[in-house]
């Protein structure tokens, strides 16, 4: 767009995706309505976000994109706490990778190794750990595992991150609208987004809304390639624990744990494709996430249960999420499919998304595509 | 449809509007699918309903349909419980209407005392009673207060009558599906309903999604009137008193209590326009809602707040619900814009839908208009 | 007492052992005031009680004490429906026990088969189910189990039975106090009860705060053999399934399921000894309970985990609970120690202590012993 | 105690006043148990902490404990984060004291002028406020107040700073025990504590159980003079709203707001004598809260209600709190009666009375006086 500070953009989807983008745009001068329902399941809300690119299991292209995230991480940090934002639910203390198995050890300290080398002083050192050592620091292990350290590790709770970033976007001007989509449609050389509510017109619009997304854009005729994923995160409580210093846990399987400040700890996730926008708490979700966390560490045996948050994430059919702008049509982007990813790289793509829609350098899209497939309708309704 | 055994019907949205189509298809013989999407905010799921039409301020065709639900109300009931369904959340205690104002009692009794005659044994009596015979009835009532009693008068949980009408649909045979509809499109004679994880193909919809028919036909390019409306509902208990006996009281206003079993009074509730889908609890609600409550009745001082419960109620514009065939589309219902009428209303108009989309006379929908708007697109997307 | 009509008499604890006894001491006329703590972690408030002795691995004097409460059950409940009270939260719903190992259902048979009989029409009958039965009964259940079903057993939601009890207590005069008991002290001929906030001098004290019992005779220097036992009881749901006509399920373990109505299912309970007044939620309990039911009753792994409720059961050290007067110190009765059985054992003998406080016959007490210790006071404080 | 090392102490309650004592024992060496009942209604855990004591209506003794207690705090942070405890929930952003009565003001900066000014540092400046900047400060507030800002005004979140305090003990060794007390007794020199699991044999006991003290000194025959205090404190949410440098709000009256990160905004507190331990959420006590929120702040009337919590606050029946040794009884203390003042002196006195175990000098008790009464019993039990 020509001119920024007159370009008008709205964000729909209040997410670490949406929160992100709208931030980014707004701290660039941008006019920029934040459009949330405000509804259940939002993957962002239940996560227990862990900041350690180095040492998931991703390879290639996420890989490269989940690292550039956390390199940005301390720079994203700043931003907020620059605007007199202090408490950002983040606090690096490090991540721990544990295995009954030496060989697996071995395998995976070799694949880490050059990762965390080469993304430098941000993910901090890379140390060989004995169940021992394990245990000093994650107290609540089980014996007998041994593993790998990286010292730069963070976390994050998704929830005053995400209230910290719009917080962030409302300084710098953003409006903060709590209503449905229940209209999309060009208008003029612009977009119309009806709520339940107002009309809203708009130079640009950026579609953030996690697995919903599948839903708005349908409304243009476009179907693109991502799904809901149902997580349920228990979370546990040591009480007169100070959990602050204990690190991630990584028991190399999908499940982790991620300690928080006060003797809190969550523990997760179930990945139950197909659930839809069920954003229930089963008795087998349950029941499979406190299985595998007593079993890894059973000093949470007697932690009090104080609550199961459950999320529905936005995967994508393929293994990149799709980020930029939609082809072949003018003044649309997408941020969707990020998975259990987007704390990670919401805030760097955030701000990627935001230069390309106000026209700047965004080299970091380049690597995504965003494919959509046009659909005709179903004949006359 | 010719063969009714043989046709597939797919209603969409699960309060109370809904489950009642839903169980009413499904005793005649239809196979149904209830497709749900679990959201927040359902009004029925928020609702302490009165079941008490001739005590409503409502006039003309609004009251006509009203009372024609309160009548049928004893046989809906007994279509559950003869499917050994014993929980129905209802209770047959009376309306109590109050006012400080004898002349306001007068005219409203002068307007009431038809209603209840013509009504007949399913009104019960109306009777005029003092300040005292009032605070016998309702014993936290305030001094000073006379006015009107209607025996027949009822109460019933909307979650518990929704998950019995849900549950009586089921035993004959409908299948409940949870999951979001993300797109609705002719497909040969009849329509697909495509979900997050599935398309289902049927020869009719219902769309009885609360406030949100005006975003599922919006798909369609078709505008309809309703619109949401959030209603705040606090519950209070008073332990130990058997509040069984109480009835539901009026004090000419908005505002109303509903006694239920145990101790429990709902009391409410709030009618804020322009809310959206925001399901929120909110400061200047639950003020509104709790000081109209203790002023009235200060007998609620020391009860204890329980819960607040919020639904986002479907407003039609005009005076009147959309409840039937949708004009110019093959194998299209809506049954929308109930309002705070919609427990008294649904189960029969459920009924009347279900033998209009089966072929059947429906003479209860000849009151009612579906009055749609066929947009054109805002161009190419 | 000479003058029952005149003889105050103070009821300590709010769970069935106090409700029940301050009840039948109402409606026999005495002047009663319930004292109640509110306190968390009140066994009754978690219970998910099965009203069905007959089924219970219970032996010699306890299984007599069991049967004859189970045999008073629909007394009971008349006397609080003629109060007007009409919800108790009780249905008979039969008890069906489960087995993979068909040779300990014989055995079982054989013990239970007199039982049902000597019991009359209360028990219902007993039938032997094979495995396709027992599914047909409880659905939820794992194929491949036989059992036995035992029609007349009953369950009751323990919350609502408490407030029914209560609310027909005041029904009958008796006066219900929230505050803590902070000093009991004879005084002249009768008791001083003191509270935070007032003082109460009566003619007798009935204790009967479960777990609290050995804290309150404390005061006294009594010693009593009654310890806390937490119980965790985790709730379910399966929407849209009328659980209403579904039996309890005991499958021969210290584990059952409780179903309610409206598709709720209590599953349960842990039986921690050593748990003191420790009313957590923790991840070893919740494990516990879930991997049980999920076993036994595949059917509820996709169930919605409602809610967690935890009870502090007081364990009497002997075989029987302490009921009755205190030896060697007038006008002191005791009801304490009835563990998981206070749901049924608790209306018949909460009349009998009323009766034997009031000077009548009191037979059923005649079984129970209330060994209290006197201890010497540990030196000048 | 002459050997500080292996001197043995309970202290009784996990409140403010028991985790900083047992806190300042455990760092000066001395081997601590704390004894907590996990019991409900604590009044820290439902604090909104106000740490700016030159601002508050108190008077004389109080006011100087309570400005020393102001003064420690800094020492008493850097306590805890000298251990490794980084979330201390404590936020210095000032105390703002508004009326819409000038002359108000201007008596109440005469008092305190003088009071910031010889406090130094800690109290920060005291600045008088206009309309405009009192609303800059403080953006939910309504037109027309002006007052004072003093600067250096703090707020705590009971909880945060409780568990934190409590993880500072275990980190010095001190031992957690989750039990309640039922007897407490001499024990040769020193004293036998009993729970329902263990008997625990110390050298000395600090009872700090808040109201409950009164419960347990009667097991002693001692009466203290203090009494349950309900409070009810309203939690909002702004959400969008960076409240982190909002001051707390003093509207000169008994209620107050303290804002929180992250838009939380606790406002309050019923301050309701004669409730005893009965910690319900009531309509009137709800209503108070939020009529008086909304009313100094009609920012927050579309505020978010996020929870209501109740503290059971422990009142002294004098002015001052009772801190010290219990006279003519060896090796007690008690730490009771801080009322609304328990956060800001805890701290500082739980460290006295820690010296003063010890035998150490500790000169901020000579200020307050612990009144017990010996009471004889009422005749043979």
């Amino acid at each position: 767009m020509n001119n920024v500070k007159n370009s008008s953009i709205a964000v729909v989807g209040a997410g670490i995706a949406g929160v992100t983008t709208a931030f980014h745009l707004a701290r660039r001068g941008a006019r920029v309505t934040l459009v949330d329902d405000g509804g259940f399941g939002q993957a962002t809300a239940a996560s227990a976000g862990i900041i350690a690119p180095w040492v998931s299991s991703s390879e290639g292209g996420f890989y490269e994109a989940y690292a550039a995230g956390g390199n940005y991480y301390p720079e994203f940090l700043s931003q907020l706490e620059a605007l007199g934002i202090p408490e950002l639910g983040y606090r690096r203390s490090g991540a721990l990778m544990v295995s009954a198995d030496a060989a697996e050890v071995d395998a995976v300290e070799e694949r880490i190794a050059g990762r965390v080398r080469d993304a430098g002083p941000v993910a901090g050192t890379l140390q060989r750990v004995d169940g021992a050592r394990a245990r000093e620091l994650f107290p609540a292990l089980a014996p007998g595992l041994s593993g790998l350290f990286v010292s730069g590790g963070g976390r994050v709770d998704g929830r005053v991150l995400r209230d910290a970033a719009l917080s962030g976007a409302i300084a710098f001007g953003a409006r903060h609208v709590v209503d449905s989509v229940i209209g999309l449609d060009r208008s003029g050389a612009g977009w119309r987004i009806r709520t339940t509510t107002a009309d809203l017109d708009v130079d640009a619009v950026v579609v953030a809304a996690g697995a919903r997304v599948t839903d708005l854009l349908g409304r243009l005729d476009l179907r693109v390639g991502v799904s809901p994923q149902r997580g349920q995160i228990v979370h546990l409580e040591l009480r007169g624990v100070n959990t602050s210093p204990w690190p991630t846990l990584h028991p190399f399987a999908d499940h982790y744990m991620t300690p928080f400040d006060g003797g809190r700890i969550a523990v997760g996730a179930t990945r139950e494709t197909g659930s839809g926008f069920d954003a229930r708490v089963t008795a087998a979700g349950q029941l499979s996430v406190l299985r595998n966390a007593v079993e890894i560490a059973p000093g949470l045996a007697d932690a009090t249960v104080l609550e199961t948050r459950v999320g529905i994430r936005p995967m994508a059919d393929g293994q990149l999420p799709l980020v930029g702008r939609v082809p072949g049509t003018d003044g649309l982007w997408l941020v969707a499919g990020y998975g259990a990813g987007g704390l990670t790289m919401g805030p760097l793509l955030g701000d990627a998304v935001a230069r390309d829609v106000l026209g700047e350098a965004a080299p970091e899209l380049a690597a995504f595509t965003v494919a959509v497939e046009r659909r005709s309708r179903g004949g006359e309704a």
